[in-house]
């Protein structure tokens, strides 16, 4: 039986743009499992099975339910030992968290400031007034206001690229000659930003760039299809 | 035979800050392998195995000469595989770049603009113009300039350890239940600042100092018992 995964979709049900749910889509795929997505919008907390804290992903394998990405990467792994790894080893797992932990402290906070009014245009029109108004509390100004300057934020976001792009240039995945959750936790962030967004937050050369075409193309090219914008 | 490790020392030959040779240090005792070290300063190019770059770690082990901390590390590793892993897998190798880069990235450029005064005083005498006067064209003013403003930076310079602290209030190590070469790169430059500089860069209740300290005291308290500051 295919396993259920809550998705976060916008007014559009087959574009999905939440950073961990990506990570929880390309981890489910790592492990050749079936899915079937549900797309989910912000304020359907009472689509969630119950209890739910109102957030995604959410799983449902048979009669188990899991929250939360993480939670869902090592119930994966445990559950499903013989299937490919999401972390090659213990020290695999306790590094993967570090770059779990520079994605969510570096990469999704500067990302969020060039893609957020995008984000609201791309959502459910009924989540739309929920979207604007507690993203607006957290930023203390417009969403209109927060990107106005993204260009001129670029090179420095780039630049803040620097531990991953360096690694990438000597590696083809941040897991070496494969991917594992490690590289989807990143790649999460990107799938984010280009699922409801044209403006294209890498230069064509950046090595990074050519690790998302790779991840894109993965499983089949499972995220390259799901509908997005071009970078 | 002992593996025989050049490494940079100052006026007083025990006092030991380089980075780099830090992760070497610590690698050799994660390996178990004997070392005997051998005191080496800034100008001594001639004193190092021909032909070099005039840097260090250098290792001499048998007839092989290695240079350079990621090249000693993958040498260990290759050449001896039955002794406790530096990586644990090939995921926990590509990731422990990672964290190589963002230590290389992030951590030691700030690093370097606390101590760097420091380290100059901590220099051979006859270092010191030399170290001096090639600091101050990187930076375009005197070192005494560069930190003079250290206490204004340490609040921004916390907050960038966010991915290592996040981590570590998870995690006993960067690897894990025990630590492994990641841990040692990020411990190195840490043990570098605290080696020269009385400058306390962490707060006493934050989990990358227990993490230190946990590091501090491994293989029998080598890097504690090394001459340096407090922290």
């Amino acid at each position: 039986m295919a396993i259920t995964l809550y998705d976060l979709a916008g007014a559009e049900p087959n574009r999905r743009f939440s950073p961990f749910c990506w990570r929880t889509r390309m981890a489910l795929a790592h492990k050749r499992l079936e899915v079937e997505t549900v797309p989910w919008r912000f304020t359907e907390k009472d689509k969630l099975p119950q209890p739910n804290a109102g957030r995604v992903p959410v799983i449902v394998d048979g009669g188990q339910i899991v929250h939360d990405s993480s939670a869902i990467a090592d119930y994966l792994e445990t559950r499903y030992p013989e299937r490919p790894s999401l972390f090659g080893s213990e020290a695999g797992r306790a590094l993967t968290r570090f770059v779990q932990n520079w994605t969510e402290a570096v990469l999704q906070p500067a990302l969020i400031g060039f893609v957020v009014l995008d984000i609201c245009h791309h959502a459910a029109p009924r989540d739309q007034p929920y979207f604007r108004q507690s993203r607006e509390e957290r930023f203390g100004r417009s969403l209109e206001d927060v990107v106005k300057d993204r260009e001129a934020r670029l090179p420095a976001f780039r630049e803040s690229l620097a531990p991953l792009r360096r690694t990438l240039e000597r590696e083809q995945f941040l897991a070496g000659t494969a991917p594992a959750y490690a590289d989807y936790i990143v790649f999460g962030a990107f799938q984010w930003a280009r699922a409801i967004s044209d403006f294209e937050l890498l230069a064509a050369d950046d090595s990074v760039a050519a690790w998302r075409g790779r991840l894109l193309d993965r499983f089949d090219g499972l995220a390259r299809k799901s509908p997005a914008y071009g970078g």
